[in-house]
């Protein structure tokens, strides 16, 4: 059976989730992938912190040492550096890389792919957009040989949680997102989130995956959800509507339109009943028709389960 | 650029569905899949007859000569024979095989994966299950590393088309069937369909997938929605609820439960607002939590699109 080396680069919330499925499911991979999966290296700030299920001899603070150890390099860092310059260096000495960074994705993407693709090494990136729900996989694989016609989606657990919580509990914005900081969803400073710059890269990488060609970051038309108060929320509910802050990327003709922003949808609407911080995709393909999908969109094991399903395809592939 | 001969055998419905989209989606599939699908000879019965945007040229009906014409054979016949020597005879020739037949797969499945494996070829099945909605592709990877507890359907379009005519329109169950039957939904003999064993053969496939263990077509418990009537409907409304026909396959320790039935839901479950021959699944695997898919579940061109993501995925593997 093959063995693959694997170092991983941070150890938080996701970081931990996947140090325990890759316990948990050892077997299963090995009877089922026909592989050995072996974690070898964490990368970690500090690493004489105990962290709990954590073997404290694979942690390190040295960056080279653990890129070193390993054939695959899990990136769960976020942000752009160091999570860039790790990433190529992995590339460029030929190890295959998964990551769930869809900030460093969809600004520098591009690059990373070509240098992927010289190196004849493979990037794996499920978890950047909408966590356990396989969109990225269907979109390389199932619908990539459709002439794709629409993408839109709920790709911010934060968001929808907020505007569930002020329609449903009549919360005002400020409470909503202080409950979602409290328990865990939305980051200490929201901008990103509720301003939808998040939901804009996550975008870009939906877009140039499902129409095939590069677009460009400001070329999405982005509205927040910071000014939607209650008197929205209950204008939209005596018409039968809700809103919600969906990410849409459609072809006319040669251009691919992209948005995110608040919308007020029918309530039978698929997006309707996604509720809290939830996610879900709808994609339009010639032949196909709409796929709807529905799930998990963040947190410590749902992000960790599309890692880990990618490490898999990634192990086995070559 | 890799070409790949394509016998098709059948140009029924799917079949007619597949000719137009391997001549629609060519140039897409040689930019994006990077491989040339070259469709070289359709078997049908009768090879005189017209068929619209169909090239009589590639119509033979000489088994040997359509099978010979081909690295990767598509199976659209359906039902056990001539289905499952055709089959067979391309897998020990190695030609991989794409099929819709879930009939042939339920009862032979395993035969033929053996097959399959022993011949160092692939059978792609993805439109055997829920048309358009990647649950093959998903249980084959996405979820493979994961253990899966629960997976549950609706994967009968006529069967829920039916319940939807009954309860939205308060058509009979004989006016909703005969309806059904109009719009090409249901065959001429529904019997499979509205007894439910239909879908305990789809069932059978996604449960031994999810579960990665045979599992026996006697063992679900199989009832059809012959028996509901109107005031069934109307008093599951009366309660809140909604009856669907509900595939369901679970493991209880040691063993799959399986059985195939209407079920009553609460309004805001998922399988509620799944509406006329619209199929869905609901999977539950440790770490990713629930995943819903939606979609169309059949018809010419969503099964047809399944059929061409599987062509593309075996022409490219090896």
């Amino acid at each position: 059976m093959k063995t693959v080396n694997i170092a991983l680069l941070g150890c938080g919330s996701v970081g931990g989730g996947l140090v325990s499925l890759l316990r948990d499911q050892h077997e299963q991979i090995r009877r089922r992938c026909r592989v050995d999966l072996r974690l070898r290296k964490i990368l970690v700030r500090d690493s004489e912190r105990i962290r709990e299920g954590v073997d404290q001899t694979l942690l390190t603070d040295d960056p080279e040492e653990v890129i070193e150890s390993a054939d695959l390099v899990i990136e769960l860092l976020g942000g752009l550096e160091p999570a860039r310059t790790m990433i190529r260096n992995a590339l460029v000495e030929s190890r295959n890389v998964v990551t769930a960074n869809k900030r460093l994705l969809a600004v520098a993407g591009t690059d990373l792919h070509d240098l992927a693709s010289v190196h004849r090494v493979r990037i794996g990136y499920e978890a950047s957009v909408c966590g356990a729900i396989p969109i990225i996989r269907i979109l390389r694989s199932h619908v990539n040989c459709l002439d794709v016609t629409q993408i839109c989606g709920i790709v911010n657990g934060t968001t929808n949680y907020i505007l569930t919580r002020m329609a449903e509990d009549s919360s005002t914005f400020a409470e909503s997102l202080e409950e979602a900081q409290r328990l865990g969803f939305a980051e200490a400073d929201p901008t990103l989130d509720v301003g939808g710059i998040d939901a804009a890269h996550k975008l870009k990488i939906l877009a140039e995956l499902a129409f095939d060609q590069r677009v460009c970051l400001d070329d999405v038309a982005v509205t927040g959800i910071e000014a939607i108060d209650g008197s929205d929320i209950e204008s939209a509910r005596r018409r039968g509507k809700v809103i919600r802050h969906v990410a849409r990327a459609q072809r006319r003709g040669d251009r691919i339109e992209m948005s995110v922003a608040p919308e007020e949808l029918p309530r039978d609407h698929p997006f309707a009943a996604v509720r809290g911080e939830e996610n879900a995709i709808l994609v339009c393909a010639a032949g196909a028709g709409e796929i709807f999908l529905r799930g998990k969109g963040a947190g410590s094991l749902p992000s960790a389960s599309a890692v880990l399903g990618d490490v898999c395809d990634v192990a086995t592939s070559n």
